[in-house]
């Protein structure tokens, strides 16, 4: 997921960069005060909008989508059923050792509680609340990507109108009425390609995100209450694989 | 919360004014008339919209906004741990004096209530009828600044409109079409300005600020009834801090 | 309520004559043709959508909200609770003088409904779907006038495109451009003031006055229910200002 | 209701045709080859949006909508009634001469279907699963004309587009600027019209009108299984009335 | 289904192409570096919105869209008939046989299941699993599509938003506008080509064609659960032909 989401931005940057650099003059596309303006109001209206913790936060949560790797779920399934193969022949206690082997927070602390011998009941109850407000923290982070991507090419928009309204009222010479509009629509296109090529996608890329995280966490909620309640591995693993699409299903791997 | 509103309003504002002044005709941008026709025009369509309280009172709703903090929820957990132990070792009663501690009026009506003995069942009524009432009033703040954030631009859009018809219909001498064409264009300019730093904003922060009040309140209700019925302060902890996501809840300071 | 839709409603069209007035030839405003053609292509539209009676009546309907004043919540709890003192005084009976007192249809029809020994079921049924088709003519009401208000631009739009094609056809002077511009863009105002200060607030303020009459409507079902059950006044009273809000509360002032 | 629709496409058509002649050069708005491609590019991304099947069968549902008189709800259920009078005096046999004096092929059916002695349960699910299939037909009727309103507009500004760069590609003579311009818009006028008094006031009737024919339908099914169960006619009366207005109530004029 | 997505894609090209053939200079249309700008530009958005995986699974669904013949509903449920008929009269193993001349892979995974004497929830299980994925796979495709029919035309705004900038910058020989502003709109004429003529209809027809693939697997399901439970043949025509239309009731024609 990651890759996709550098490649893509890597390509769209490269192409709107190549494109411009291919005309008479690139210089004319560099214009600090339009970009202050339009990034600068974009932050102010998002700030308006949202808690100033929830959009800084924001920030982390876009950085986390390119540098945490999405764990393979098909790994996860793996390592939950030899989990259930150790508890089943060893006893529970056993998995002491292995749950700091899982690379997983979550996976963790859900294995740990199992290990406490804490009542399933609460098992999934902690584990649940914990997954609701990562749901909210991601559903918060949406709002505000999907605001930014309509407040910046409203921004992008306002420059340009103030760009337009100066240039107009100061039109005394016909022939610098190109060059005047041209610094104006600067606005309009750096609004454009924020929201188009950053805010609206980075959106969407957190909402698929949020589906596959969540998928994932509820797969580790039913496998560690499946071991706690002393399941067949076999069991464990018929549970688990009804979580995801036959294609998948036939990619696991269980070595027993 | 309050911080974020002030520094993106004014760094929104400032923004937009620098940009202006960096032009060579900052004056041009002040126009009474076309400020008159964007406000008023946006205020006339409002009023045929709402009922008039309605809208008078969305202007206090906005006040609030800013003026009002938003109490911290990791304090007000700690107090009403803090009146399950004082409920808990001197009884209900003696809450008495601890109530007008509360900065929070909806916390000293709840407080009142209890010592008063008044059954739980109409507790929560009383309070749940109050929240309710709480919630659609802010839900009318917000249709009424998403509907101004609607009726700004298209009242700048029919300013610019009768700017363009004067000025194109009086057209005698082309050197004037700019200075003609710059006035009619400042009522959209005012438009996007009021919907995009004022009305839209501040119609998303008071969703966000609706549904932190209404988990504040939800707290305080299950809170009381938590006191009222003799829990011990830390089941009554155990209970509120299940509203809150885990890195708030390390922040909770019980002084026990 | 009233008041408010005409302030809004005078005073956005006094602005826009005003700001035309200001200018240098305010009889190029006036354009009949124009005017037929965004009035009428609005209508022509709003016929092929929407069943004759029903686009008919929604003139009716929108009339109503100008000269029908909205009774008085306040007054309309007093009033239920002292036709309760009556009933408990005097006996059902008693309230055959009082109903045409009411100025309320719905109540007067609810009241002889009571005294008719009407079981409650029946009452309860008879009532409830006239409120039931209430809200289906309101609901086609706002339908119609949103429609309205999509309906007003795009012939506006149709208008100038019209206007913009024979001036650009005819174009042998290029002096003349600027007069044909602005009789073309005439029909885009049209449709922007109307959709904007009419159709749109319009629809919105039947939604807020739907839900207001709905409530009211509710509340006399509540109260002659429960005057015909023979509850003491003190409890209609209580049961009738469930409905509203607490402020409201404080001023009902029944007299007992 | 079709007399609304043909009213309405008749006035709507004749406005623009008007304003169209009053013009100096009416004959610039025939465009064969643009009317070619604004009405070939939305059949075609129709087509592809599509089963050619749902399109074709469309046309036939809005031919239906003009040609097809709704029958009078009123007169539907003063039938029902006289039926019930007819089944209750002389057997349900009876109606076997009265069934096909009515002009509604679903009444006729469902008559039928009770004089054949077929149970209760299977006439209402026979009539149910027609009813769903009418619905559904005349919900597809609706996503296609809304999709033909949101293509017609987009193909017009294709069409625009393309015209507007044939024309500065190859502008030498500035004084042509115009003609060129002019045949460029008429693409997007065409589209405008199309979308505004076809397409999408087509696409309300149909759902005002399928409302209308479940109703009468529902009335039908009700009717026709109370007059089955041997209801008295002033039951079935009343049955029957509680589907429509109190307004509508008052004009049926049941001969007994 | 196949034939209106092919007749509509070639008219519409077609349309399109005519239409600049007819102009005086088609080859201004061609344009490489426009082309790759909106197309990767999109491409771009596209993968930093969705996972990787996903987009490349969207080209497979739409060729399948394409390649891949809906089988008929009608002669679905004539096969299904027919395998009862087969089932009743030598038993469910005798479908050994013929379960290899079903074309279709879902059924003959479901005739397999019902001979290999799976318990009849399981089979359930196991199926409705399976299409509850191919929903998704769908619901995913057309995520993908529709969000690529949004960033085409962004990116064709953004890509002549570059040229006019680039044009009115070094603007000084004004007969050159036209050529540059011609090049400028190509981008904006290729994204509203692709988004109105691919994209957005490609989307519609997915979900289209994943509502009629979800009904005949539906009837799979209810048909091989009827025959497995030994249902009369006649039995499961009935049950079958619940799910279609009337009229394509009377098209089925079982070989009894």
């Amino acid at each position: 997921m990651d890759i996709a989401t550098i490649i893509g931005l890597v390509a769209g940057v490269a192409l709107v960069f190549i494109t411009i650099m291919m005309g008479a003059n690139p210089a004319i596309f560099v214009n600090i005060p339009s970009f202050i303006l339009v990034v600068g109001g974009t932050l102010a209206a998002t700030l308006i909008n949202f808690p100033l913790g929830d959009v800084l936060s924001v920030f982390n949560t876009v950085k986390n989508t390119f540098v945490q790797k999405v764990a393979s779920t098909e790994n996860l399934i793996e390592q939950l059923v030899e989990f259930a193969t150790v508890a089943r022949r060893e006893g529970i206690l056993a998995l002491e050792g292995h749950a700091s082997e899982a690379n997983d927070e979550f996976l963790q602390k859900s294995v740990q509680l199992a290990i406490d011998g804490t009542a399933p009941e609460l098992i999934k109850d902690i584990l649940t609340t914990e997954i609701a407000f990562m749901e909210d923290r991601h559903a918060m982070g949406q709002s505000i990507l999907n605001a930014m991507g309509a407040f910046a090419p409203a921004f992008g928009m306002i420059g340009t109108l103030i760009g337009l309204i100066q240039m107009l009222a100061t039109l005394d010479d016909p022939s610098k009425i190109g060059g005047g509009m041209a610094v104006a629509l600067i606005t309009t296109l750096y609004g454009a390609i924020m929201a188009n090529l950053i805010f609206l996608p980075l959106a969407g890329k957190l909402r698929v995100r949020t589906t596959m995280e969540l998928l994932q966490k509820e797969i580790i909620i039913e496998g560690i209450l499946s071991i706690q309640s002393g399941d067949n591995p076999r069991v464990v693993e018929q549970k688990l694989k009804a979580f995801v699409s036959p294609a998948m299903r036939e990619r696991i791997n269980v070595g027993r």
